[in-house]
């Protein structure tokens, strides 16, 4: 089985470049379009690899779910697909609707997530039992076997932690005058690749755990091609811009020069190769499938400086007050709004040499 | 089996009444006493009528879970009874340590619950997997055959609904004047009581769906003797005293008279034998322990008014805010605690003819 995926795997996603196919300016299509395609490779990956006898019940779960409503679509389409695998493969047996599975859905995320908006969100027509579990899913958070189909969308390029040679001032990963690893030294960018190797590594290793045999996980995530240097990737320049806007504000004595460079994003873009490695260093899974989504071009309109100011303010808002205090927030995005104004918005809400990426992946038999 | 079942029943709890070996003035113990006393009771009644191959995982929730401490004591509780249950088999069997199941616990309440509060509270050292389950345990919350032990506390005496006679003014259950149904006519007990026997018919059905066969199911719960009038019930005085305090705000003009006779407590203290009935009827459970527990005394030192309201306030302030608005809770509460004083706060933390019991049901095999 191994060889046969190997073989699947290499033909899957091509080894593009920043330069090549994927550079993506060229290749943009609208977000229902890209939602639309990821549906129908979850309905086929689903019907043809999922190697599950219909059990009552099905267990699921929403990596790094957020309050939704992404997640709600994303539940949805999952369960679309199990309910049409188990629909096609009754019309050939004698299966009858009442043994199609029932489904429990566990949406996870951190235990600081809000959970209650989460619940009180919950669509009243679900065709699912709803649970919200709290942790990091770079641990375990579920018993050995339980789960029969996971799913994790945008959440893997948020590391566990920072680096913690990042927080060290006598090593040569201290980060000064920045908040981020994209335009720093060798130094910080290896010390962010080990950290998403050991994170990636403990997610595997407990999703291995996790997982039924036969079982399959969809991962989506932000990455960059491979062979694209890291400070190269626009997927990075908003970040890049709140360090300024920081540094700024450090020369204005609004913020201590301390605080500042000891601040850093904990996220990281992989490479779909990246991925790939970490999935066969652990060895429990078969990859099934591992694509470079086409780009997304949000209905032909350009972000304006609000929505790019918003976006970012929502991804690291939190993270933000919590090192540098409450007071600090809104200071810092008035001055983001400027500077995004002054450099165009396109420049940082056009995620040149960054991608999307799809990887479905089949929990192998344990070798006894 | 069932027949055994009603054989043990019948010797499980004594038919007391008001005045007999029950009225419990004279037979109060310590709360550490109480909570050791069902501790004994979950170790040995797990250990004996659990009937669960040892499997992985092991599923318990609690329902009506609030946002703890006391629902993590009490799962502390089950685990160690079903750890000790199988540790004990393991000493006659070949079973070995690692054989022990894992543990998924559910934590249930509305989803109007603090979950957040829940999930940042859960205790570090514990030995299972969490979740939060959001929704109302009169209805369906968990897939078929899910759970092998469920637990509910102090939970339901709270019924789904005010019965729906009480919302309509031309109905002789039309509860003018008052709050609640205790010091109310018979048409208004015959409407709550009503309700009860409909939610609890409810509650067993759900659950009978959800439970594996073999499984068991602790209830305990507020109720009142057999024999005793709902108005001489001591556990409803604190909320007739909320009654009189709205009525005096209603004379006042504070609140308006329309406001006052459509609020309504949604509460029923049920007896033993009623939770018998409904068991019966049901007919999917074997009940193997139905008793009163003894009576607590806290610490041997009466509660002062501030406790005592603080503790009426803690349970309908939510219910109080929904109806009469943010504005009149404090108010209310500033008369209530005056008015205690007044009575005096012993005659309403006193649970005269009110009392709490224990019931352990085991979920019978389907016959087919």
């Amino acid at each position: 089985m191994e060889a046969e995926n190997n073989g699947k795997t290499s033909a899957a996603y091509p080894m593009n470049s920043g330069d090549g196919p994927y550079s993506y300016a060229n290749n943009s299509i609208s977000l229902g379009v890209v939602i639309d395609h990821i549906r129908e490779i979850m309905i086929k990956d689903i019907s043809e690899k999922l190697e599950i006898t219909p059990s009552k019940p099905f267990w699921i779960a929403d990596l790094g779910c957020s309050i939704g409503p992404n997640t709600f679509s994303a539940v949805k389409n999952l369960i679309d697909s199990v309910e049409f695998k188990y629909q096609s493969s009754q019309e050939t047996t004698t299966t009858t609707q009442s043994e199609l599975p029932q489904f429990q859905v566990f949406f996870n995320d951190h235990t600081s997530n809000d959970f209650n908006m989460l619940f009180k969100s919950l669509p009243g027509d679900r065709r699912y039992y709803a649970a919200g579990v709290p942790g990091s899913f770079y641990g375990r958070i579920f018993p050995d076997a339980s789960l029969h189909l996971v799913h994790c969308s945008f959440s893997l390029h948020w590391l566990s932690q920072v680096p913690k040679e990042l927080r060290d001032k006598s090593s040569p990963a201290w980060n000064k005058g920045r908040v981020h690893y994209s335009n720093s030294g060798d130094e910080v960018i290896k010390a962010y690749k080990a950290q998403y190797e050991k994170d990636m590594a403990l997610f595997l290793k407990a999703r291995a755990q996790e997982i039924v045999c036969g079982g399959l996980m969809v991962l989506i995530s932000l990455g960059i091609p491979s062979g694209v240097h890291h400070s190269e990737a626009g997927g990075n320049r908003g970040f890049d811009l709140v360090g300024s806007c920081l540094k700024e504000m450090v020369e204005k004595g609004i913020v201590s020069e301390e605080k500042f460079d000891s601040f850093n994003i904990p996220t990281y873009l992989m490479t779909p190769q990246e991925l790939e490695t970490a999935v066969k260093e652990n060895g429990s899974f078969a990859i099934e499938r591992l694509e470079v989504l086409p780009h997304v071009k949000v209905n032909g309109v350009a972000l304006n400086s609000h929505q790019v100011t918003f976006c970012v303010r929502s991804t690291l808002g939190e993270l933000i007050k919590e090192h540098f205090g409450e007071e600090t927030i809104d200071q810092l995005f008035d001055l983001y709004f400027q500077k995004v104004e002054e450099i165009h918005p396109s420049s940082i809400a056009e995620a040149v040499k960054t991608l999307s990426f799809l990887a479905v992946l089949k929990r192998k038999p344990i070798k006894h």
